[in-house]
């Protein structure tokens, strides 16, 4: 196996193949590469990160697919990271349609990587963040980071972004939005998709009454509401701009310096606590679940130990 | 302030007051109830617990109220954690409807405690847990743990149970069964609530397909399924039958051991998290955010050097 500091140069020179393989052994978490993923450290901080959130069935992942066609008709080179299990880009919803991305695919300015959400022993955050430094430092300079939006971690995930965009469907029941309202106040972008549907305008509407009544989490900054089309292509230019010009919002305003500090205080937790569930594992697991399992430790007195408390 | 130790001997007498005082101190995990959790922890290990999921629209609040109402009249002793934001439990959905908990409130044998999913610092499932034992070692002798059962948290959460039942609902679309598909392989029984209506007979039958397509999580125990109704009363003894068949299986096969472990495990690694988490906050965490957000550092170097690796 190619040590993993050998492929640094070919992902500094954008070269697929091996931004597909480091990715790949960051995503494990393996020690050998962590080397190669410090060094690569300093190399990222260019791109800008998108998060798109929104419940299954709010139309995201063509939302995705409709954004990265037109920011690469731009010339922008774009990286995508999916941890939807309902996206198209992660093998296709189980029971729901599965749309190709046949348009993006073998396209050299575009990476796409998917993510299981399920079965990761809770690294998932600190992996796709990993993801996103390689094609960061491998110059992708538009990187969307696509999750359903429910559950602690996917909310971590989507919120160690630059820019956030919450994806909400005209005419979704009250049980669905009942678990979107938990994920809206962390827009900066409101999108609503499917605006050709007759009750799309009350949706726009709905939000922005919702906006008005909370209290913005920048008073500098009022989360617009944008409506688009996938299919007719309607508003994906006006949601490209507003993008950017959130964007420059950040780096004028100098509040991209809170965003950053945000993102790198939840990386290096999220990596704490996958060490510490590698010490567990390699130091004598078996023998604290016993001890505690038979209440001669409680939890509190294992994990003590387990960090030499 | 009452020290948490001196609250012990009231808890094992099971005064609801002194169980409400230790459960929110726990639930806060303060430093100054972690003696006395240890103390109690020894206590513990004699309630049934039951963790119950499903997406929100399943029904399964309504379910909780039957569950509890039946076995209440069978002299059990019901302490009931609810960790769902769209559940009356918990103060209710956002938008939804509001179910209030009147025939149960106002019984001592019967103890009801919300937490909140969001803003919890990812100290969820600890906090849950510590509440399941503090009831268990207050006399609380069935235990539900209620959480929607979306989100890695929350799957967490459940599968600290003892017997795990996924609520499904007839006429639910696809887009939420998509959500639950992840969950479903968690069961050891189903449920199809709101059995009355005109459908549930296909998502009974559309469930024991799967049921027997997939491999079981454990080959001497297929999940049944029970259908039932919340409004009718239908089937909720058949299904505290079920789940009192369950109990009865794991004791006399032995496999209770193993779900043990799985919480124990679970239990060390959910507590270790919350201490990395804590001794950040307290050890130079603004350093150490600059430091990863300027990249002269990396979230890994960062972890390591907070864990002194």
């Amino acid at each position: 196996m190619i040590p993993s500091l050998d492929l640094i140069p070919g992902v500094l020179a954008g070269r697929q193949r091996d931004v597909a393989r480091l990715i790949t052994r960051a995503e494990a978490g393996d020690d050998e590469c962590r080397p190669a993923m410090t060094a690569l450290y300093q190399h990222t901080g260019k791109a800008h990160i998108i998060g798109i959130t929104g419940v299954p069935g709010s139309g995201k992942s063509t939302l995705v697919k409709a954004l990265a066609t037109a920011a690469r008709q731009m010339g922008r080179r774009i990286g995508i990271v999916a941890i939807d299990p309902s996206s198209p880009f992660s093998g296709g919803a189980i029971m729901g349609d599965r749309i190709r991305m046949n348009d993006l695919s073998g396209d050299p300015g575009v990476f796409i990587r998917s993510m299981a959400t399920r079965g990761s022993l809770g690294g998932l955050c600190r992996a796709a963040l990993d993801a996103v430094d390689v094609l960061d430092a491998a110059g992708y300079d538009l990187i969307i980071i696509e999750t359903v939006g429910v559950g602690q971690d996917e909310v971590e995930v989507v919120r160690a972004s630059h820019t956030t965009l919450v994806v909400s469907a005209p005419g979704l029941g009250d049980d669905i939005q009942a678990i979107k309202a938990g994920i809206l106040e962390i827009a900066d972008i409101h999108v609503v998709s499917k605006c050709d549907k007759p009750d799309a305008q009350r949706t726009i509407g709905d939000l922005k009454t919702m906006l008005m009544l909370d209290m913005p989490r920048d008073p500098n900054w009022m989360p617009p509401v944008v409506g688009t089309s996938a299919e007719s292509g309607k508003g994906i230019d006006e949601l490209l701009k507003t993008i950017q010009t959130h964007h420059n919002y950040l780096h004028q305003s100098g509040r991209i310096q809170d965003r950053l500090r945000m993102i790198a205080e939840s990386r290096i937790l999220k990596t704490a606590e996958e060490l510490v569930r590698r010490r567990f594992v390699r130091h004598q697991a078996g023998h604290f679940i016993a001890q505690v399992a038979q209440r001669q430790l409680s939890p509190y007195q294992a994990a003590q130990q387990l960090l030499g408390e």
